[in-house]
């Protein structure tokens, strides 16, 4: 049930971002290609269907909001982009395919990450049927979670981090940056569209945060017993390039209790909210189960 | 009267500049650091000037848009710090100082470009005095000047171009988007922020686009009869890097003789505005004038 959910929002987020980025001539053609390279890899969209269903959840439709929606995986993508350059992760591979730079070389990537960060903004901008009031929110909401305070923070606290062995608070502090921000403004999106009210807003709020966090302990998890064929990439590599991960940290068992307590806190913020999604509560099982 | 103009502004916009950027913890302490270290390397302000000389012209005040003038500043030295990438033009000294790569290290200088871009969104979103309608507007304006239609578009073809022979149609495409895109918008704020009539509107956009292509035809022509010391960077980098300019291909006669004509092209549209600025037409002298 969840499954054929996630498939088919998967289908209609990846359809609607195939009808984004048309060069408008022909000297900027070789961007919006790297840019689109990047954008259609694939990945689990797994920010554009949280933004999604809190929407559903409140009564609202995919069809009249899905550039707001989108958005976010735009941001994402290009922080993946950045992520993979030589100056930082310096990662060939994302999704079993070359990565951008691989394929179009530094200086394009560069500009693709640029590209798809300031075009997500002109997206949200030009949303019409929000009040403007609502659009300046959810551009704020963005710009927070993906910035400086959020995202990229935490990006930077990671290149700063690593060979270093790095206390558990620090981990805490480094990936509610790197990965809870932009899954707070995930939520935060949708509550904002549809005028949630503040005691919906709180819980599902604090469900994003327990999420995010849940996403980054199973995603170091899996670093260690995932397969190169489900993650679409060489697993092991938070221990080659001496990450500091829940893992390396905790010890596989302990992260996977701990896995399984912050599932039990997300549970049990969506109840507390009395606004019950069985989507958004399948998705703290589907984190919990998945491989790659 | 234009110069103590100019450094009257100058300096109000490094202060209020100064204000900004403060981290959130410690951190990201080393992110702030680098951006803060871009942000205030000094340069000519120009892009704000212009906004707040156009917000002066039609009856505002410096005092109530600060922020607003400020963000485009932002996004001009988010672009240095990338361009100066070893990906892409890989110059180790801006304003006579080492550039940001060459302090912080290519990641973190990847990283504050992108928090910069960024944290300009999250600037203009928190402005309160303004309608939601104008923060939008100007935010889509920002958005459309600085991304993969405007500038990065002008500078993923400057990186596809390098080396290469352009005809002057060419020429002009590109630096359309990497360098006039910006000043267009500099001046798109302003008319936003101060609800200009379409007649005012449309001869002050000429007038931008005359002025962003003057600046890229006195900075062709400075990069070869500049001064290390006037320039802060070693002049004749054009030609080393084999790029096309203005100079390269019409001459230095010719392009002086260019400049001279846009620039009379941009007062006649000032004068055709009805709209009287004293600033704004020196603006023009001054770029016509200028030696950095």
């Amino acid at each position: 049930m969840l499954k054929e959910y996630l498939q088919a929002s998967k289908a209609e987020i990846e359809a609607y971002l195939s009808t984004l980025l048309e060069s408008p001539n022909r000297e900027y053609a070789r961007l919006y290609e790297s840019m689109k390279y990047s954008l259609l890899m694939g990945g689990k969209r797994i920010r554009p269907i949280i933004t999604k269903a809190v929407i559903e959840a409140l009564g609202g439709t995919w069809e009249s909001y899905k550039d707001v929606i989108c958005a976010i995986e735009l941001i994402h993508t290009y922080s993946l982009i950045h992520d993979d350059l030589p100056a930082m992760d310096n990662d060939d591979f994302r999704r079993g395919k070359p990565t951008n730079h691989r394929v179009y070389g530094d200086g394009m990537a560069v500009l693709a990450g640029d590209g798809l960060l300031t075009y997500a903004f002109e997206l949200v901008s030009n949303h019409s049927s929000l009040r403007p009031d609502q659009v300046v929110s959810i551009i704020r909401s963005l710009a927070k979670g993906a910035g400086p305070s959020g995202m990229v923070g935490g990006q930077s606290f990671d290149l700063e981090s690593e060979g270093k062995c790095l206390p558990l608070e620090e981990l805490v502090v480094l990936h509610k940056g790197k990965t809870g921000a932009l899954f707070s403004t995930a939520v935060e999106i949708g509550l904002i569209v549809m005028d949630a009210n503040s005691h919906i807003a709180t819980s599902y709020l604090q469900y994003a945060d327990y999420l995010g966090l849940l996403f980054q302990i199973t995603d170091d998890i899996l670093d260690v017993v995932g397969t190169q064929e489900e993650l679409g990439k060489t697993p092991g590599s938070d221990e080659r390039q001496h990450k500091a991960t829940y893992v390396s940290i905790l010890g596989l068992e302990e992260a996977r209790a701990r896995a399984s307590e912050v599932a039990s806190k997300a549970k049990a913020e969506l109840e507390a909210s009395n606004q019950y999604s069985p989507v958004l509560e399948g998705l703290i099982q589907y984190l919990m189960d998945r491989t790659q």
